[in-house]
């Protein structure tokens, strides 16, 4: 069953440029803060895994602006599961608007030298009933 | 001709997150360092186009660790020029060391209203002889 | 009569460096986080006076740790007025645990040629209420 | 021998906000690059002293305006040493331009239990040369 994180946040003054719109870089940060969210409820009372998944492919579209002091829902969800990657997924709209930036980011398992490893069965798992 | 343009940085402290590596933000940064020299130097001397050009994607691929107080070179050139687009391309090699992170990035040029328009003719002829 | 606005924020990753604590600079965009949600209280339903208040003087004073992913409060209240400026003091506390960070902020309003300028009246009188 | 350690740098365009100037945090990460270059130079070639020191208070002042894409020069020096202590000072100056923001920000040494400890001898004996 597919579940959504959803975070209400609100374009702070520091993710603004002299464009007077966000910096390109702050919807990176907005997807990370759902992700997060997702996890945290994905993993509450789980033994922590401590493999370390760093991202190895990040993208971003940018359909609509987004400008302080704008409040908006950004969505993180688990769209794919491979042996060793999560696949997420990432949506921004602004409240009562339209949408503004879509993502994705895959992340990969390591081992200790860098090198991609399974995804240990409990945590794939765990992502499987969430995607 | 293709024009490559190369800025020689050092990951700083602040780009870093508690993984001890960088924040994956910070190669977005690096990213638009590279791009606005490569600007600086594509249109010095012209008069300013005064169009918009944001952003509408964004990727990277992450393939090796940057950690503080690394050095490294991060390279932006023109990959290809659309009716109102232009793509970049950039490449971040630590001092010495491998090939770290690859990006691609789309800018369109917009009017007030933010629908794209042609490139003016002036800017697409300085991007045509860079690419 | 004092009017302290509270926000309930939390450590994000990207706040962290690679000491594993939060980098000196995530206190201070809290801060202004906390300012805001004050300045959106206190001049609600009020018209925009249309001044420009940068600030000249900012303090922060370090007392315990914040990781993420923590949860904490921070307060923003006005602490001073002055003829053309306004201090705010800020104020951060872990959940459940204690004062992390103490900061002081001085704006001051100015002219489009940057010379300061006595506060609006009615700008004032909002600032006066709610020292 | 007073040692004061210059970074030239360029305001980039991620240092800006909706007022078309810098946002006040970005001065913070000047200070830091500096300060980090000072170090680098004092601490050239001696054993790494391990020791902790997180800052425990911060300020700056600003006095003129700075603007993406600005070149300035920061300074960063050792401005006091105490038993468990160093002050440092910045400035920013823009080239060929006035002083724009000045710094003073204090770091601590501590222990694994974050209570102060007197500075280790050798690191004392550098800051000392350095002041």
């Amino acid at each position: 069953m597919a579940i959504t994180h959803v975070e209400r946040m609100r374009v702070q003054w520091v993710d603004t440029d002299a464009s007077g719109l966000i910096h390109y870089t702050a919807a990176l940060r907005y997807f990370e803060v759902a992700e997060h969210g997702l996890m945290r409820r994905l993993f509450e009372g789980q033994p922590v895994a401590g493999v370390m998944m760093p991202r190895v492919h990040v993208e971003a579209d940018y359909k609509a602006a987004l400008r302080y002091p704008d409040e908006f829902d950004c969505r993180a969800a688990v769209a794919a599961v491979g042996t060793s990657s999560v696949t997420y997924a990432y949506e921004i709209r602004r409240l009562g608007g339209p949408l503004c930036i879509l993502g994705r980011i895959v992340a990969v398992a390591i081992d200790g030298g860098g090198r991609p490893v399974p995804l240990p069965a409990s945590m794939r798992e765990i992502f499987e009933r969430a995607r």
